[in-house]
């Protein structure tokens, strides 16, 4: 190994033992933490970010990114690691500190303010904070952004390598385009579907079990990964020894259901990522929307699948008991499978989910580039999921309230998630002329399917961008034209 | 606030996040973490004890601390807060770096190497690398020592300030002249007692509800507190809003039973911290001694007094149901009280527990002042206990391979479970004279005892000394008179 490489990831193992921290405290405090720590805990993470960022932003490291950077015959993950911080020293040095800490406790506040906004479902309670927001993040934007660069561009990149408004434009188009027509006749063709077995009384602990099962079937391996309860689903990742999931057991057992096989997917990602790029710069996911891809390619194009279902359909409905043990096997899929367009995007089914996406897309890019006013937004909302999913918001907290992002400053993160959906649409359509994946899923066989992603998209970690493993997998470009497909095929 | 003492609270509040992070880390292997991280957060772990002792062995720390030394007008608890800082930079400096991760390096292979042959029953192949610890802990306490001083003093007053060989001598003499006789008797009555009960088949789920039930009766609060599982019951506090105990459920329930009322004992002292200690080095309790025996006074004391059980007798026994729920409350207050002296010190009984401690006490002092040759230590821990109890271990794993201390370097410490026991009892003496403490047992009234506890105790933390604590509580230094006179009156 290079001395001078070395040496720099002697600062980043501190670094990177510091972030470790900020991961699990953020993760115990939405699993497990006793209620009346919280401020506590804020306070303590706010002292290992600024700890964190000392040590990044700090003379010696800056120097050795810099030499690293002129070394010759660094590994090609050696390279990448040094990438990631000079990308990572940009992001955080750019930002005057005052700001940084301003904007800290500005979120913090906000996150706070916007919940107690929901739950009183009054956005104008939350307009002057949200506004404040949109003004720090334009003005970090602006200071990353290159000459004439569009700070929702900035913003878009940053979660997103290679990803612009023309494209998310492009994208977007022919997402209305095809699915808002389609969108009718499917919701009506559900509407015959029976589904109420879904909502049944099944006690939490066949739900725990039946978790549990599906996990491991899907493939965690709990040796490396741990299933737990919090009130929203998601998956943190400590490193690819350590990678974790929740659920949530609600009146609806598809819901648990699929948020199992859906961060499942996340943790496969992460469990698959290469032991040399472990603890390091680049050992986590290639991006948002390459996890989402993920995450809900399990979901919804493996989890929805009869074919899935048919190997293990007796076994989970025996854990569940009656209803559930009664059903056929069809009328479950039937069920599981309904399109019925909604309001809350996090109960979305498959193919209304993208307009969901679409609707805050639109609206972040009237923010951000348009400057709209901030208390024009709810009306803009409603009149938005009216004409794209016909259906209207009683209130702000079914309405623009919805989601926590912007009160956490993320702006630029939503488009992820339609373009996961759309990125698992082409790589399946790739993969299909590799293997014949419902044989496999039908046999039980998702070693093989794991096997696919492990080699051509976990292993690599943040070796590469979500855009260029797109390009290495399927020899294509990023292109919606398989997503459209797909939906078309599913929902036709 | 003096400027000197913010400048030095920003730089330890940086290490105390550190800390916290360390702390979090060890809670989180012993309950949840997947297997497969451990050696992952060692590394972790690891990283972050180098970055909290550069901080607080920093020229900056210490040249604040001694100018705080200086400083008119602190409040008592910041010059408690130098106090504390001083020491420990005292601690951490007069070891080498170079030695001090050494003997990180050892002890973590050593715990490894002791937990193999435990298994093995083996002591053969523990003892090569105990022979180092042993090295490592005589050239520590040496760099410590004032002149002439005693290495095993120097560890004990680690662990106990002000506490040496002479007092403990004195104590353990007195304990062993007064137990063993009363021992042999004790346990002849018991043997007549039936606690069959104790071990039916009580299903998993009616434990833990019962556990649940009895932290929140002696006081744990859920707001700030947490009740888990691990393969043996500690309690972890991150500070006085947040703290977590854990359990285990075994063969007998008096193991869970006494387990969380001990454990919550624990609980109850770092809960009563004042909130100007929170986050600070002095917002943890006074000592291990002290620590024990809180823990120690509500676990024996309180929790196997018939008055305690007066009233929630019947509750408990419903969550467990029969044969439980058969039994009269006479009959389970003899069976939690059986005098049974046996090998293992975690399960032994009141009366026996500081025989168990005696032997330890007796064998370190041996170690660290006497030279004696580590093959021979089996043997003589055999002597001991057939001598003080009167049984023999069979093997090595349930004779001087028991307990996980000498493995982790931590010599002295034992003495203080003893010590928890007699503070407990001296206190107990005292808070007898100013209420009926068996009267409020029968009432429920536990909050009058702890409230006593936590204007007497608890909210002092570090600000005193567990010897400080004694004499400022009961009037008198330290005695083991009011232990003794406890276990004669309860045992003959």
């Amino acid at each position: 190994m290079s001395k001078t490489f070395e040496k720099l990831s002697g600062y980043l193992e501190k670094a990177m033992a510091i972030q470790a921290s900020m991961v699990l405290f953020e993760w115990d405090n939405e699993t497990l933490a006793p209620k009346e720590a919280a401020p506590f805990t804020s306070k303590v993470i706010g002292s290992l970010s600024a700890q964190y960022m000392e040590i990044m932003i700090s003379e010696e490291v800056k120097e050795l990114v810099d030499a690293c950077r002129n070394e010759q015959g660094l590994t090609e993950a050696e390279q990448a690691i040094v990438r990631e911080a000079a990308e990572e020293i940009e992001k955080l040095q750019c930002i005057p500190p005052r700001e940084y800490r301003e904007f800290a406790e500005l979120t913090s506040k906000a996150t706070r303010i916007w919940a107690e906004a929901k739950k009183e479902k009054n956005f104008k309670k939350f307009a002057p904070v949200l506004k404040d927001i949109v003004g720090y993040q334009k003005k970090f934007a602006s200071y990353r952004a290159k000459d004439g660069e569009k700070l929702y561009n900035v913003m878009l990149d940053s979660y997103e390598k290679g990803f612009d408004m023309e494209t998310l434009d492009r994208f977007f188009d022919e997402l209305k385009e095809n699915i808002v027509p389609m969108l009718h006749d499917a919701a009506e063709r559900s509407k015959k579907v029976d589904d109420s077995f879904l909502t049944a009384d099944y006690p939490e602990q066949a739900q725990e079990e039946a978790a549990r099962f599906l996990a491991e079937y899907v493939g965690l391996d709990f040796g490396r990964g741990v299933l737990a309860v919090s009130a929203h689903p998601f998956t943190t990742n400590l490193h690819n020894h350590d990678v974790r999931i929740t659920t949530h057991y609600g009146e609806s057992i598809d819901s648990s259901i699929f948020s199992v096989i859906h961060e499942t997917g996340h943790a496969l990602y992460e469990l698959g990522i290469r032991d040399d790029l472990t603890q390091t710069l680049v050992g986590q996911g290639a991006s948002m929307g390459m996890h989402e891809c993920q995450s809900r390619f399990f979901e919804n194009i493996i989890g929805r699948n009869k074919a899935f279902w048919e190997p293990i359909f007796d076994t989970v409905a025996d854990m569940f008991g009656t209803p559930l043990k009664s059903v056929s096997l069809d009328a479950f899929i039937a069920a599981v499978n309904k399109t019925v367009p909604g309001l809350i995007r996090t109960e979305a089914d498959e193919l209304s989910y993208a307009l969901h996406v679409l609707v805050r897309y639109e609206i972040e890019k009237m923010m951000i580039e348009e400057d709209v006013e901030i208390d024009e937004l709810p009306a803009i909302w409603n009149k938005k999921y009216e004409e794209y999913l016909g259906v209207s918001p009683k209130n702000d907290a079914e309405g623009i309230l919805q989601d926590i992002h912007w009160s956490q400053g993320s702006f630029g993160y939503f488009p992820s998630y339609a373009l996961g959906s759309a990125f698992g649409a082409q790589i399946y359509h790739t993969m299909k002329q590799e293997m014949d994946v419902e044989e496999l899923l039908r046999e039980g066989k998702l070693e093989a399917i794991r096997k696919y992603l492990r080699e051509k998209i976990h292993q690599y970690g943040k070796l590469k961008d979500s855009r260029q493993i797109l390009k290495d997998v399927t020899g294509e470009d990023f292109t919606p034209k398989y997503y459209i497909e797909y939906l078309r095929e599913k929902y036709r």
